[in-house]
């Protein structure tokens, strides 16, 4: 009851303008990085519409830029400019550097166990355009959310896990995914994948713990708040690395909650903040604005 | 991948424990009420649970309390205990009291035009029992959302209003919603109810505005932002009453925007804030945790 | 320039009001308490303002009471009525009780040793009327900010501590207070006080932990959580117990930072959230809003 | 109590590194800004430090940036450098340019009515080195803070101002001030200064309004949040304008209020987020971070 005036849904997909090219450099900081950069991109006719650049030191610290350009004809354009960069620039700066058109979706599995929220927030987001995937497969451990899942067009697979069977479960998963996919998602996965698993996948995993950590690493996060009365709850988005719950933070937030909250209460309340936290880790990951920092990451 | 354990989904309902009543009293404070009312339940062999008060001053203000109390069969005590409160208690009182079994869900109808987060978002809850609510009907001036409240099983009238025919409209949703409701959300619904509507339909109504109000109150909230250079963004739930986005306010939250958030950005930003405000909003009204005090609300 | 009105400044205390009572208590649960503790201040002529409850469950939970009450001539009524609730209505209840008049501050001790923030904000309030409290010493293991503290007029006690000296240095403290505080609170005090000092200084004894407990309890919480690439830092107020920054949380608050923040600016920005939990913390607890539970606590 | 581990207070000055200049450019967008900027800053010998930049749209709209940067004898080397920028680079931006030393204080005087809040956080933060200003003078027009002032050492000149003396008011604070300031605060000031003081005090001046903007502009913003029945409270620093509470907001931010609070409570609520909000805004400000652009702010 807002107001008369109605504006139509949003249309299929984020507004991703065409011919925006995005390149991503990480190395040693030293000077000059930026002028020859830009120069190079200035030279073959690209116009730096945003860029954000940060170093943990002048002298020999860690170098990060990513830089969004505009150039008429990228995608045709694009494997020169990637041989000429690599060629002109790259030398110079040492380091890893990445050139990409902006406009394709990041093909997403995502893994589940039972809770939906994170999952359907996800899809929803996906379908609505809100995100730049397409999620092309659903693993789940358990059998529950298919009908749900089948409701957005997704394929889900039932791949039951069991102590006996890990392994062949996640033989059959990397099957599943090979050459699939850009990014794993888990997505309130119940399973701890192991440093196998996260070796051959390829592709990075991002996790979303319900709790702020480091604090309530592990199991049972809501209990062990609720003993401990601490008086905000959270969610931790990071990437999933062999060592649990300790891999890179993406995004983290945190609610409020008082001594009248049990467990169920800050289950239901962290639900909210696990699928917030991990929608914006997903969005800042396809962006390319998250690079991995040693235990850290830059969020640009 | 956060633990090996692994817990089931929550069964289909909000913790709701038997036999578990609430009483609801609005009056002129004065001394005694607490003692009255304590005693009164106590005498009847309810115990109290949950009791909160609020009084605008001690002499002549308003008062107001809202107790939760438990009493073994509580269903057919329930009317013999109402006719006494009303013969033993109320007289002294003064004002208003409501006194009910807290287990039923409260049955709702959601209003919608072509956005859906709000919608989806109450409908999760209610099917994941997070909400005491049921949905019993939605209705929308347009028809793109049919098929995602099928999928809920919930009846879908599509109702399109035009200047011409607003008063028709209105009268079809009357007769719609005729004994079937508790409460209306209107759950981003783009169109202004008449205050003869507001007076018939017989149910609160509550309302979702995509403003901080009263800032940008009308039409337009997002883009009026965006002119003005706000650095926080915010929604808010509030009933519904025939002075546009003038009722009493349940709910209020905000989320910070940068100068690099355009309207899209913003209206997206916006979309987790108002589904989230409106389903506090939601759960609060349904527990009876809110009283309308003049302009304003009293949220136990 | 927000107005050509203006107001005084805020007389010298808090808005207590004349002849306001608290009571406080702390039992297993049960029916009845609820009536018994009103029924008993409605028959002695006192009207309850205000009042918070809770129960960890209704049979055989721990239960806690909150009651604000309005009686005429309370001071001279205290005595009697303090007896009158031992003998009539505590033994039904069991567990403890605490009844006082809500007018006279507390009077504090203040322990700080270098950073002046959380000691000047609590002086600042102090001052202001803002919180209920009178500051009677400040003890330092620095003599930096004695200046500071005499321009409140508040004595100044430099008591060094080292390895060899504690148990001396706390005698002195111990000696210092004696009798003259109702509560220690330590403002960023980076001296471990022993269990010896806890036991026999005889009053609550608050402390600010530089960290969103329980991560990065221990030393140096801003460099661990510039290690550990967290998105939020925080701060605790809890009460002080043998287990160094495990005792009862009061109050916490986070803030966001980015990859951009050092160490300095994370000392910085947690320095606002420090002082903002910690005067929340001293003013609940001054307000008999806080009850400890176990590990955790009740704020009401 | 949180360690033994004792660091020293933060030494008296934030971090700026020698050496450091900024570059602040608005202009039209188009192809190659950055590339010419940087290209200029790197034959010169600069590093660039950090760089910010953003643009409206990118064609024809509004292109902002601000570069921060490393170059050994910046101080010596600024005219020539600031002159060369002038010759070969921006004819071709169009727009305006800002080239300066990084480390020199910004100049401050700080307007205050009666409440402290806001004048004693400035004074502190300015003190312990935490923000790059130095306060020159404070102005009132109440003699209430003189102590408290001259405690830091800084002159207080009290000026009252009635209906009749306004003019002659403005015009003692004119001559107070000429050629010793970069910036006015004002800090709680509850006069509306004139149009012509803001276009003949020659620098910028930012107010801090007690409310979350455009909510509740003008007087009395509190008691206003209060019977509206808000949620949420909030303060608002923006430049001045003539048009009161309607300049370019710079920062705001809200805290989360109930039904029980009161103008008091909202005041008191209402300072700690003024004061926090203030000081952001002054030093974005002084840092060259916030760029006007027509009735808003980038800030980097």
């Amino acid at each position: 009851m807002t107001a008369a005036l109605e504006r139509p849904r949003p249309a299929g997909g984020p507004a991703v303008a065409r011919d925006i090219g995005r390149l991503v450099v990480a190395c040693t900081d030293g000077p000059g990085i930026v002028a020859r950069v830009s120069a190079f991109l200035h030279r073959r006719g690209a116009n730096i519409v945003q860029s954000d650049q940060f170093s943990t030191g002048p002298v020999g610290g860690r170098f990060f830029l990513r830089t969004e350009f505009h150039l008429p004809g990228l995608r045709a354009a694009l494997p020169e400019l990637d041989r000429a960069f690599a060629d002109e620039v790259a030398p110079a700066l040492g380091g890893t550097f990445h050139l990409r058109d902006a406009s394709p979706t990041t093909r997403v599995a995502l893994f589940v166990s039972r809770y939906d929220h994170c999952l359907l927030d996800l899809l929803w987001r996906a379908r609505r355009g809100e995100l730049p995937i397409s999620v092309v497969q659903v693993v789940s451990n358990h059998p529950d959310l298919e009908a749900d899942v089948a409701a957005f067009g997704v394929p889900f697979a039932h791949i039951p896990v069991t102590r006996a069977t890990k392994g062949d479960a996640e033989q059959r998963e990397l099957d599943l995914l090979a050459g699939r996919v850009d990014l794993v998602v888990l997505a309130r996965y119940m399973q701890v994948l192991s440093g196998d698993f996260l070796a051959r996948v390829g592709v990075p995993v991002i996790n979303i713990h319900h709790s702020f950590l480091p604090a309530f690493a592990g199991a049972g996060p809501y209990e062990r708040a609720r003993q401990r009365g601490v008086k905000l709850i959270g969610a931790t988005a990071h990437y999933a690395t062999e060592d649990l719950d300790e891999g890179p933070i993406i995004e983290q937030d945190v609610v409020r909650v008082s001594h009248r909250a049990g467990v169920a209460d800050l289950t239901r309340a962290g639900a909210d903040i696990e699928r917030a936290v991990l929608a914006r880790a997903v969005r800042w990951h396809c962006e390319d604005r998250v690079l991995v920092d040693g235990r850290t990451t830059v969020v640009f």
